[in-house]
């Protein structure tokens, strides 16, 4: 029985293709996480089993797709930097943008029941077990960034936002809950406030230095393939990166092979997760293998245990 | 502290919004689910755990998108009809396809461990809990269908792929289970053969007659909201349908009050799920709803209920 | 000597498809047409020689492109609709609007010399040659309407604003040239007024019923290729249309050569053009073989001559 | 009188913002050249007069589009590179894409009877007059390339393509026009000859030194700005270029001013043509403005005249 009547439907199919030798981010979001963070009674301003959570089915995403070199996360959402270089799906724009938020979700709800067991200070375990109603879902989108350039400032985007938004939630948190005030006064009394303003407030009103919050809540988390620097000669930014090379030998024969040599040296690495800062250049200097794409040895650490 | 500096990478996003007054279908697959089912001993031909499964994500997804007209699902695959009228997310492809695919793959995670509590007659109980190392995950993709016509046959030509192919797997395995045949021996033995040539080897050599088999198998599963046909003057196909009229009205005041409560009465229908025929017309013309867009009241067995 | 060192580079081109069975309308805008009228010294509001020039233009595109059902022009714009059966190009976005764009350009430009030649009321002649430095060019974009009555709502559209345009430049030039005002003056007298207030001030003020005034500046110009009618019976707007049939025949052996034998009998068919009200169904009725794409014998008058 | 009741089609518009800090490169092609070269009596294997044509068209394009940097031509097609850093039509695709073909298309109509006035060696005068079912028309597409790498890449392979198809048909045409040859003999004569080959025949056949034949058909024509190397310090490629800054800057007041001064700067600037190697580097250190986007002063040698 042939299918060929209706096959023609076949033909409004449409994929984008996204540009090549550029870096794509997916970046996905929470839905409704206002809602679901009332819901099952996450800590405020930050519920660090959920943040854990995040991370760990982060490190899922990255850890299953290996042409991933970077994710970086703050409160619900998550970017996913692909190298320039990489054609995996040939770089169409559903299919990688619908893998990750599937693979991303799985792992959420997968690891769920083990990140809210133990209970945090702030909690009171009600979070323990999902409500089918009420499950956690994610939208994504892809963007693409032409230059490094463009990549270093998307990401410094999203670090400068984790920055400002958890300052402000921390002192509107500490105003209503131990302040006592309304989340509308609370609101108020924020209005036309500076980042000088929030830490006097949090110092004077309730002896908290800012800096001293946790590193995940203040820096976001950043998660990556550990190698070792080789040398001490290939410290400092690369002069160029892998990008134009890729491209150009993409008709060539063997590049495959290659390709899939560097694919399993990345899915052996050692994927970790870090608070810290990458809006200045110390970070991107000394893992230049983010940048060039190529991977390297194990760190030194690794081989001793 | 502003964020202006490095705001500017947001002029890179870029949204593709559906062409309007067109039946957007998002069709999702499972990912690896040859390897996932081997790891989990699903049963062949069909495992009706693991599909049931699947229904029941897909009514998740159906119940919280009241957009969804209709959703038809066959083996790992399952396609979710949006009506051409709708404006759901301003028809931002990205944000469609990765709210359906996280939507399904967190309802299937979530209720894998009942779907598997309860064994099969083919199962040793392998799947009941999920290894995070091989969580099932699904990629999607949009298409959208001009007329009513090429959904039809859209529809169509995944219920014929759906018999096509299952008559193949319940002969293919009939061979390798009870045959006692290797599975190159198998394929080789049903190279060029016809849908009469498969029936009859199933009769004569396994007396197993194909009509027998369980009609979720058979024809899939399709899934929408339940009306009462109100008078006997309704059925039939409708006319025309909402298009045309909804798309003029889309920027008179007052249109956005009655998609709302449009809206409401379909988060309130019951959410059917049936294995029947969807080609020939039979089943479009009992249920006009579906093309037209409007839900109607809840049919007389629900309101006895 | 290979070229495959940079070949690489056609990886980097991207075409965009529109979608099948639906309306393609390609609509080109004159650029700069208000400094480039008053450097030729176009007559106002209206120069029938521009306005013919912009005509022949059109039906030159008309002619070289069958697939083209129907174009329609209001001052320096024109739209050209393509049947939603229509595969040119395989429908590609750029390769339809370039072509459009580039034939109506040189046909306007190689027939200027002409169109100038001889004077009408309003000129004096100035702009009987082109100057290198002041070339009239245009833009163009393409909108896909998926319904007829989509397609329908389009050229209305486009007749609702020629109809609003010529009654407010009429009025606004006979205040200007019969009045005695400025241009600001006219435009603040203008303010608020509705289209009986202007019909008023035409009549009671300068004597003009605009209802004289030219049809193709009132109604703007519809060019078609023009079949007869075969029969009454075929009078009326035929049930549905081609679209569907035709895209499901889009794998068929055999449709190709019928594809090719309609574009010849197109190819030969008078290409008219009228200026009558294209918002009612009376024009459409008339001419079945606008929606149905299927061409039709030539009209009696043509066999007569 | 209102529009609004059709005015809702206006929602089915699409527009694609091409990346931004991308080259965009539109590339026109001659439609039908083969057939029309023929029609004119085109000389071959090239004629003089038409490319000249197009290198007037193509710098008529150049003139009025200060957003170009450089255009290449060879044959019947060209390819008009806009700086990464432009904003023109906010980048949009359709307009970007139309414009650029017809002011080409324009030009190119307009000023083929200058062109064809005066006969060259080849040629017998039947060009003289444009024949307007005959008219040259152009089709175009958009590429971005994000690298310069990938830009100097494009322009490369255009340029190889140019050597490569001017020596075949050099070849091919001496042993028509003056070895007896029928076209199909030449076609098989030439069958797997490799470049030295083509030199040997030309020049032992017939006399004919390669690379005596003129430089506009051995390297094509490329088109830019000229300025001054205002002091050797700046000789040498730039390290970057500006993309990255103009982009960031795009949020800041007053970037508009500047970007409209140096747009000025530009529509004052000397056009000029040149058929010289781009696959080198001399050609781009030598002029570092086309790269940087940053006009410069006039050369000396403009100063002095």
């Amino acid at each position: 029985m042939a299918n060929s009547k209706y096959e023609y439907v076949r033909n409004f199919e449409r994929d984008e293709h996204l540009l090549p030798n550029t870096w794509i981010v997916v970046r996905i979001d929470g839905r409704g996480f206002h809602k679901l963070s009332n819901h099952y009674g996450f800590g405020k301003p930050n519920d660090i089993r959920a943040l854990n959570l995040m991370n760990l089915a982060a490190t899922r995403v990255v850890t299953s797709i290996p042409e991933i070199v970077l994710a970086y996360g703050i409160s619900d959402e998550y970017s996913f930097v692909f190298h320039k270089s990489m054609n995996l799906f040939e770089r169409r724009n559903a299919k990688l943008v619908s893998t990750v938020v599937s693979t991303f979700t799985a792992a959420y709800v997968a690891l769920w029941p083990t990140a809210f067991q133990s209970g945090s200070a702030w909690e009171d375990g009600t979070a323990a077990s999902l409500d089918v109603a009420m499950l956690p879902t994610f939208d994504g989108r892809v963007v693409c960034y032409p230059s490094w350039e463009n990549l270093r400032d998307y990401l410094s985007w999203r670090q400068v936002d984790c920055h400002i938004n958890n300052l402000y939630n921390t002192t509107f948190w500490a105003l209503v809950q131990n302040g006592g005030m309304s989340h509308t006064e609370a609101e108020e009394f924020l209005k036309g406030t500076v980042s000088g303003d929030k830490n006097e407030i949090l110092w004077s009103r309730f002896g908290i230095n800012y800096n001293n919050e946790p590193e995940m809540c203040r820096k976001g988390s950043v998660i990556y393939r550990d190698y070792a620097l080789e040398t001490t000669a290939t410290i400092g930014e690369p002069k160029g990166d892998e990008g134009d090379e890729v491209w150009r030998g993409i008709e060539q024969p063997g590049s495959k092979t290659q390709a899939e040599k560097m694919r399993k040296i990345r899915q052996k690495a050692r994927v970790v997760t870090r608070h810290v800062d990458i809006i200045r250049d110390e970070f991107w200097v000394q893992r230049p293998w983010i940048r060039s794409g190529k991977p390297g040895k194990p760190p030194e650490q690794d081989l001793e245990s």
